[in-house]
């Protein structure tokens, strides 16, 4: 149905978030692909007429109005819910569906890429599908938790590989171990940035079932992680990455009274 | 099969743990129900002279021998990993199974009591199944993360009954809410208990999808909790609590170097 787009007074706000691709965008018109016109026509169903926010994934968010050619942008918005903390998880694959969770919460919580790993004990070899599944239960995240930044996610690669290429980077690396008798990554961090400044970039490792073994824990120290703890009980491969995505978004956004 | 109990050179070790009721524990030998003899021999397949861990969910664990009969006790264990502080987390409950994962990750996380909720927007309205069902998956949550204490579940009641109730106790209470400018859960408790003494009981409740009515927030308010945020993200119902379980967790396990 040909709908004329309507006047300001006669629009209908929604709440709805969608996460398009920048190659979408074409000077003040937004063209949606078919998963977006179904989402959004027949899903959440808005008309003609009907603002929502589209964001680029990228950091940059429009209102814009449904109409009959695409979305039209209305308006910037300059809302910001990001860390002050670009925070990247190595996450050593969990078997099942694990991984999907760890993506929703810590998507949720702010972070900023995952690279998923493949350790000794990791049984799960995901292939492309799960790796698509992957990015778009990060982009649903985004849309639900009003982020504009789509963390990113990298095909798995072997931990060690990973620990090793972090080696010349100068940043925070932290490793979190159960039945050591490690520092607490609330306090390590809180001792490493005195200052109520973070850092730019954070990286923590958590490993899967079963644990890291003795020389990844090995590897990952020489390539400069710190072992840290995230509390005396054993916690699943699943609770071990958000607790640390919440400890490290609560210590940056936490401490300045917001 | 009988077979005489195993000399201690023999004896296998194996590191399941099981809780147990109190009822079940007879002076040296706890009396195995059906269940528990069924998920010992056939799921896990102990063999008589085999050790695991018994614990009586109350703060007690026991080092015991799977005889025929029943398991032997063998040694008291003096391990603890509970938190210094008691954490009572009042959620309103979220649609779907959402409940079932707040309580395996708050009580991985260490909590003590789990206080659902009917309010305003909650739509779920569970039988005694599910509460039987919640209080099955606390006990598994303490055995995988080798916890002594089984959070207490109470049957859902309505919020405001539990708010006002609680207007009498002089303890420290927290109600997280998005969308308000409110400090940070962390900054709160850091300000509220400057001493790494913890006090020694903590109240956080958390809201159901869509947020709480302002009418509710007002009989929090009005009975002594204090209004913060879990960060600027929008966070699901399910991830409000297990982050601020992490946070509590950690501000006071994290902050004397453990």
């Amino acid at each position: 149905m040909k709908l004329p787009v309507v006047g300001e007074e006669k629009r209908k706000t929604s709440d709805i978030r969608l996460v398009v691709d920048s190659h979408q965008i074409r000077e003040d018109i937004i063209v949606l692909n078919r998963e977006q016109e179904h989402y959004l026509r027949r899903v959440v169903r808005l008309e003609n007429g009907t603002s929502f926010v589209a964001i680029d994934g990228k950091g940059l968010a429009w209102r814009v109005c449904l109409t009959e050619y695409g979305a039209q942008i209305l308006e910037s918005l300059s809302e910001n819910r990001e860390l002050p903390v670009s925070v990247t998880l190595v996450v050593a694959l969990p078997k099942g569906n694990g991984f999907d969770d760890i993506i929703r919460f810590c998507t949720e919580l702010g972070a900023t890429s995952f690279l998923p790993a493949k350790a000794e004990r990791t049984l799960l070899n995901p292939g492309e599908n799960k790796i698509q599944r992957w990015r778009k239960i990060a982009k649903e995240a985004v849309e639900q938790s009003e982020r504009l930044i789509v963390p990113s996610i990298t095909k798995p690669r072997p931990i060690k590989e990973i620990f090793v290429e972090f080696s010349t980077r100068n940043i925070p690396k932290y490793i979190a171990c159960a039945r050591r008798d490690s520092p607490h990554l609330l306090s390590t961090c809180q001792r490493d940035f005195s200052s109520p400044n973070p850092p730019s970039e954070i990286v923590v490792a958590t490993g899967c079932e079963g644990g890291w073994t003795t020389e990844e824990i090995e590897t990952a120290i020489a390539s400069g992680f710190k072992v840290v703890s995230l509390g005396k009980r054993i916690l699943r491969a699943i609770t071990a990455p958000l607790t640390a995505m919440a400890i490290i978004s609560s210590l940056w956004e936490g401490s300045g009274g917001n």
